[in-house]
């Protein structure tokens, strides 16, 4: 497969799928309205200034705005390919169908789960959508050449590709990325009424809860208002059990009440179990081991190149804050065969366990 | 300071707390109504059956059966001050009061912030009160002398005393523990209506969000339904923010829902940056630069040998999880001024970045 491609809107996602190309060998053709950034993609190795006619045309752009560019280039590149890469995948295919017509056929929406908290070309990064989900959600009379243009892409760029219709990718990211987004915002949104000496008490769970709450309003205004159709029933779904949970703490002395409450609380570990973990595998119970390093460089490589050493593999790692204390709890996951043989070891050669 | 130490329920916390006092040199005396578990403690190291007449006791049961123990403790060593570990505090002061009048005088409540997934004498360890906030609620008629025994006892085991009212208290953890726990069950309750395919596209958004919907249902109704009345008010004003969000995305279209969004978007941003940061101090936007490494023991602490050579200090470090790949995506935090060089010496270096 060797397409011409070209690439609509060069901020992080464009501009990285630029420098993916690149790195396989395709030189994209580059456009975006600002020079700058068109400029700033080029330097970067992203790809050269629009000149051949493309076979394959990604739109990358805001949300909003997505339809209406997706719309221009059809009419502009009579037998290229349109794909996008917005978060929402309904309303833009309706949009587009809406806007163009019968043209709209060679629409191809799709959707790299791919992202950084860094906007713009300068968080480009040219394997961003390395091991990535990329779904592809093709219209139902969409040909299969078309769909298989778009998983090439995909495979080319080392993502994961996953076809599944508009509405299913609208229904799954509402409840696997948008629900959680709002909750978390919401959840923190609460802190604003806690003074200092409560938030002194924070600890990971809280920092964990709210981390996505940092994201760029403006952004997700745009992604969650366009799947509202979605998320609407799941947030109703939500707000039915936290509305529950209201009236069990105004009655928490009656049995009834505290049966809702638990009930809720053994959904939640159904729920989290529920989560693939690493590997795509079922989640796995890792067990933690944690150790106290001095919060200097190297302190926290020396305990791994230890790890490393004696030939284990941690599933996950952490740093857990200490509030006023110059020195970090390293928490490190371990398959659960292997922690008493971490610990052990550790101990053995001197290192201390939290 | 020597006192004689009793310590009253060897589980995660009783252990724990016998085995730092024994790092310390003084010898606990412990005592459970579990004879296995007190041989597991005592085998472990955290102490010997009880002999001395002690002067602090601490009572580290389950909270619900806290104040009654509390109050037997009270009864049988008529000259100690006994103090416990309950998460809760109003709830328990107020038994402890009515079952035993004026003796409760030599009660002193406290709770040191500290635990781990693990439950039992198992999990103890040593270091489990390091750097951590140990909370002290002195009740109003409180001698200065018993406060001072619990805040030494927090510092010989490098804990951090913050002395408050069993009201703040109370309230300060409904805040920053109790209703991001409840509010991440009900989140991680919600993965149950979805499918695989649904699930197979969750992100590390979802999994911190959800991470602490894995804690024990039984031990967080004891905690829960004891505060509940620092818990309603504050769970009462998250399910307004939530039923508010419901009728925005009843009604998307609107403009004035749209500003219900944004703003609750927007207050979610101001809530994450009022959690105090690493080191005691405000939130500080790290930078995130992420390297690709093998799956492999080894490769992890070869990336930070070499962070750790070229002298820049982690902030934060994350595994992040790739679906069906064996390779991980590490995730690390820097201060703003460093990201650069450490991105440009990883480059130069052979490493590859995500």
């Amino acid at each position: 497969m060797n397409p011409a491609i070209k690439i609509v809107g060069v901020g992080l996602i464009g501009t990285s799928l630029g420098l993916a190309l690149a790195r396989k060998g395709v030189i994209a053709s580059l456009s975006d309205h600002s020079k700058a950034n068109l400029g700033l993609a080029i330097e970067y190795g992203a790809g050269i200034e629009f000149s051949d006619e493309p076979d394959l045309v990604i739109v990358c752009v805001p949300p909003d705005l997505t339809a209406k560019i997706v719309c221009e280039q059809l009419e502009s590149h009579k037998n290229a390919v349109v794909t996008d890469v917005a978060s929402v995948k309904v309303s833009i295919a309706k949009e587009v169908q809406l806007l163009s017509g019968l043209d709209s056929s060679r629409y191809v929406g799709s959707h790299p789960m791919a992202g950084r908290e860094t906007a713009g070309p300068k968080g480009a990064r040219a394997d961003l959508f390395f091991a990535r989900p990329w779904v592809i959600t093709p219209h139902e009379s969409c040909p299969v050449s078309q769909v298989e243009l778009v998983t090439e892409l995909a495979l080319m760029l080392d993502a994961l590709p996953v076809v599944m219709s508009s509405e299913e990718h609208d229904r799954s990211v509402a409840l696997v990325s948008h629900l959680p987004q709002l909750v978390s915002s919401a959840l923190a949104a609460r802190l604003s009424s806690g003074s200092t000496a409560d938030l002194n008490l924070a600890g990971q769970g809280l920092r964990d809860t709210t981390r996505i709450a940092a994201s760029d309003p403006d952004l997700w205004l745009q992604i969650l208002s366009q799947n509202s159709a979605a998320i609407g029933p799941l947030l109703l779904e939500f707000s039915k059990d936290i509305n529950a949970l209201v009236e069990s703490f105004q009655n928490s002395d009656d049995s009834g009440s505290l049966a809702v409450i638990h009930a809720l609380l053994a959904s939640g570990n159904q729920g989290v179990s529920a989560i693939p973990g690493k590997h795509g595998g079922k989640y796995l119970e890792y067990k933690a081991v944690t150790a106290l390093i001095d919060d200097s460089p190297g302190a926290l490589a020396a305990l791994l190149t230890f790890v490393g050493e004696i030939g284990v593999n941690l599933e996950d790692i952490k740093l857990e804050h200490s509030p006023g204390a110059a020195i970090g709890l390293v928490e490190m996951q371990v398959l659960p065969g292997i922690q008493e043989k971490l610990m052990a070891q550790l101990v053995q050669n001197g290192w201390r366990l939290a």
